[in-house]
């Protein structure tokens, strides 16, 4: 089964064209703004002294490179010159400032260019990786080589490292991200060298060499096990998921059936006891790390935009190699939810951790100790972070959001996202047109399939589909509805309810337990202080709740009302009366609108 | 109003007779065995040398001290030759290895005398004040002065440093203890020296002055404005109660009115915002300290055992101040909670952090990083710790438990815990016939008062009083029932109704919200997972009780069983399907008995 490339698509209208708006005239802009003012540009100069401002981080390149992809994936459906000349500059900066061999870092040639591959954890890799992304990237939307050319030498030289000569004080890179990189560039160039250097990197990860250790812990880089035998998700969780993407992009690619099984085992550990309900994953902010199974809690959730948008990745690579609609219904999970809520509505500034519970009046606490690691999040989007991976990865995704939306073989059509939009293939011509998720109708027009499959998602209670006007003859295999089309032309309407819905987390959650939370469609709700005159975390849901809901265009989406009770307050800190209270209705917002008018309470799930 | 020392009562059955027969007969020993093991007694040589194993620490004289004086109460009472024979060594060596000018600290003198006073954080101050009360309580158990006269002259030394040289590169102690053993130093002696001692560390507490900063913010020991001017509790918890405490005692010799109404505004402010059901203070691990109003989280609890004792001092010194019976009430709180957790049933091992749940399934929280802090507490006791100031802390508190008991003024006896006892002070001989808390049934017999003030506990729903055989006269003021007695030797027999009573903290409380605790009387009972075959977090209370209640031989106290529902289990981490329940009973037992079977899961707080 092949992707769709979301150069294939042009999102035409409905919930997704506005937020590809917000990203290209606003965040792509705003982030190059702040990346420029924090020296992540200028450091591309590679001339950085000791003393001077701006000290190049070690994965300034990834944010660079990062900005450059989520730029190429705009100017791929619309040129922009000046964009470009951006892009060339920092093209013209690397071939002019990497050294002989093709090495380029701008943090190591600045500081310490005799250092290089000497730290395992120090990015190198990671950056090469993202910069492979971008280069491939830009290529593909400009067919200008300068970049691809540095980054394949870059890549020669890399494999002569790591492969031939083993000259590195280690193995495989502390930070997965290049084996997926590799996997684009083989696939852009058809070179075999570049896939045979991302099976290097993950054959060998995991296998027993003290370089491969990396002083924070095996598991914290993935690292405790070969990765055909690793089942359970773990460690960092960024690093986890790029490597089960490239794992996943491997396992197709040469059609390893061990690894595609040690993959799934692994999705299904994160989806069945280690994802939030708003599909972010990493929950525990030491190490940005997987910890045990139901260990999500909500108010020091840590939920990392670049992890969720991994998990999406990760998700969309396994619905090629198996057609079961957990994996779309996982980046459906993202993308309305921790996906989107990583970016503030007006595009600008963009969270690093997303929690599902904001109490103020804890936010203060223990301030008697300076200098001590935060343990709450943050409550308001930032325009740029000193580790800064999540806004250009919230561009690049939101970019290339269409690549989630079908999967082709000879005869068949895969929808796997209900987005407005019509794609065009060698083979295949689809539109979709639809205001999902606000709306459950999706008119899908296709032309010379003989086969469909819908994704039936996962939350949907009642669905009906018509093709050509008649009710439909399908087969539900694994969550997708397949339909056999006769004609060369067909109208298929698929018209899924969509209505607010409770949903129970497992009781093995302690943070939920007697707690639940709403959703819409694929939509999760929240409740902001602002929007409620009562403490949201002391609502208590009706027994009989009736829910009203309103189109809200600041939100793009429907809010929610729903009855239920309130506390009197009572001052006492332990009391023998049980506590009363009274009739109340819960206004409620989507999650990923949450902390975009100010600081304030917020709460995902509510007592039941 | 006077306190009447345990020196003149005798706990002659009961309760309490046991626990002090366990701290007699297995702690002391066990924290010596462990105290020699690890150095500490060895220490005192003052010989230590680099290289050489069991390195002294700056808080290693505390340590020996709180020995000393836990000993001391105990031989006041029942004369050991081998016991004292151990603390007569200690003070020969504290002789020989003091410097000239009667400064000792076995840490500074081994490692780098010409240190001393140089660093606020270092405990030297603290450790002399430690040593102070044990040179104090040794002295009044056995009349030999040694010990007394050592620390005579290092005190009269360190006034001369701090008061009239000013040499020490700091104001006062980064750790406070010193100021309530100025005290009782001046209560011994007399002599005002030591008085003014006391009063020049509080009034220079939190005076504008460069070296009272200690390097980790002001407010972790309370340093952030003038002590009268302080209106809440702030900072490290046993530092702050510490000082709170030495307040109380100066603000009583010196009839300081502004010290006493601060007192009682942090004192209000802790009990009605900042303290555990338990009586456990300083629920932040970070700082070990207080956190903002409501901030008690459970299972991630810090509530120090020494601060949990050291609020039981400040409290039961403010008794002394105002006969309020929210002083004895939090007394009562600590006694039989927070304060007996911190010590095995068998007396053997001591918890230093008190939490109110345990979930053994996140025990392996995020172990991909190692050498991190640990994030939840230990779940069973240890026989010593690295800071084991709690151990022996402990040991002092319950060989002086009578302390509590009572305080007289000329004409009236005031009746504070309820512990079967026998005490003749030079007015009065009063008795006490009880099996409380198991029982509410207390007789007490009074020889030469002309008024009993009984406190009535904050739990209580009924009681009656006998006086003589016939109901009794009293009149209720601030939680006592004061009562005229007519006759030289009076019969009293309050009767307080002990039953099993639900308890529903503040909605302010996140942890707590949906959830209640069981207590019977002064008790808080919590759930094991050894007694019940469900996890107890999800057990849900009935909404209509029956609690069965049945002696404990084990525990000393009676156990609980209560109906309510647990769920059946589901698989999904996600379900629209509301949680199924069916109905169960829960195995509820004392808080102060939990982690004495295993490694099991706990909880205080049941959802109701």
């Amino acid at each position: 089964m092949d992707t769709v490339s979301f150069r294939n698509t042009d999102i035409t209208g409905g919930f997704w064209k506005k937020k590809q708006e917000i990203i290209g005239n606003v965040s792509i802009y705003n982030i190059l703004k702040r990346f420029t003012e924090t020296g992540r540009f200028g450091a591309m100069d590679c001339k950085w002294k000791i003393g001077e401002p701006n000290e190049p981080h070690i994965f300034w390149d990834s944010d660079i490179a990062k900005w450059i992809e989520s730029v190429s994936y705009i100017i791929e459906k619309e040129p922009h010159s000046e964009l470009e000349k951006i892009i060339d500059d920092v093209a013209d900066k690397m071939e002019k400032n990497r050294l002989e061999n093709g090495y380029f870092n701008c943090c190591y040639i600045a500081k310490n260019p005799d250092k290089r591959w000497t730290d395992r954890t120090d990015h190198e890799l990671y950056c090469a990786g993202h910069l492979i992304e971008a280069a491939a990237a830009y290529y593909r939307a400009t067919g200008k080589r300068k970049l691809l050319d540095i980054m394949e030498k870059y890549t020669d030289y890399i494999y002569k490292v790591f492969v031939e000569d083993k000259s590195a004080e280690f193995v495989t890179p502390g930070h997965e991200e290049i084996e997926l990189a590799l996997v684009k560039l083989y696939d852009l160039t058809g070179k075999e060298k570049y896939l045979d250097l991302c099976r290097f990197f993950i054959d060998s990860r995991g296998v027993t060499d003290e370089r491969e250790y990396n002083g924070v812990g095996h598991k914290y880089s993935q690292s405790h096990l070969p990765v055909r035998e690793q089942t359970t998700a773990e460690g960092h969780s960024v690093r986890a998921a790029y490597l089960y993407s490239a794992m996943a992009d491997l396992a197709k690619r040469i059609n390893d059936k061990k690894l595609f099984s040690a993959c799934e085992t692994i999705f299904d550990d994160i989806i069945n006891k280690k994802m939030y309900i708003t599909g972010g994953i990493g929950s525990a902010a030491r190490g940005e790390a997987f910890t045990v199974p139901y260990d999500l809690p909500n108010l020091t959730a840590y939920s990392e935009s670049c992890a969720a948008l991994a998990l999406a990745w990760f998700a969309g690579r396994m619905t090629m190699l198996d057609c079961d609609s957990k994996y779309a219904d996982t980046v459906e999970r993202v993308l309305y939810n921790n996906g989107l809520s990583s970016v503030s509505l007006d595009g600008k500034s963009f969270f690093y951790v997303n929690p599902l519970e904001i109490r103020t009046e804890l936010l203060e606490r223990n301030t008697s100790q300076e200098n001590t690691i935060e343990n709450l999040p943050i409550t308001q989007r930032r325009e740029v972070f000193d580790c800064s991976c999540c806004p250009p990865n919230i561009t690049r995704f939101i970019a290339s959001v269409a690549d989630f939306i079908y999967t082709v073989d000879e005869n068949t059509v895969y929808v796997h996202q209900y987005i407005n939009s019509e794609t065009k293939t060698e083979r295949f011509i689809i539109k979709q047109n639809t205001d999902y998720p606000n709306d459950g109708k999706i008119a899908v027009t296709v032309e010379n399939a003989e086969i469909i499959a819908l994704r039936i998602p996962y939350w949907c209670e009642n669905f009906d589909i018509k093709l050509n006007g008649e009710k439909a003859d399908y087969e539900i295999k694994k969550g997708y509805a397949y339909i056999e089309l006769k004609s060369d032309k067909n109208e298929i309407l698929l018209n899924i309810e969509i209505t607010p819905r409770i949903v129970y987390p497992s009781r093995k959650v302690r943070d939920c337990i007697g707690r639940a939370a709403v959703q819409r469609g694929p939509v999760v709700y929240c409740a902001e202080g602002v929007d409620n005159d009562f403490s949201v975390i002391s609502f208590k849901l009706s027994s009989e709740p009736c829910f009203k809901t309103e189109f809200s265009e600041q939100f793009g989406t429907y809010v929610i009302t729903v009855n239920g009770t309130v506390p009197i307050a009572g001052e006492k800190l332990y009391s023998f009366e049980p506590e009363k209270r009274m009739e109340a209705k819960i206004k409620l917002i989507p999650y990923f609108a949450f902390a975009n008018r100010g600081e304030t309470d917020m709460e995902v799930y509510l007592l039941c």
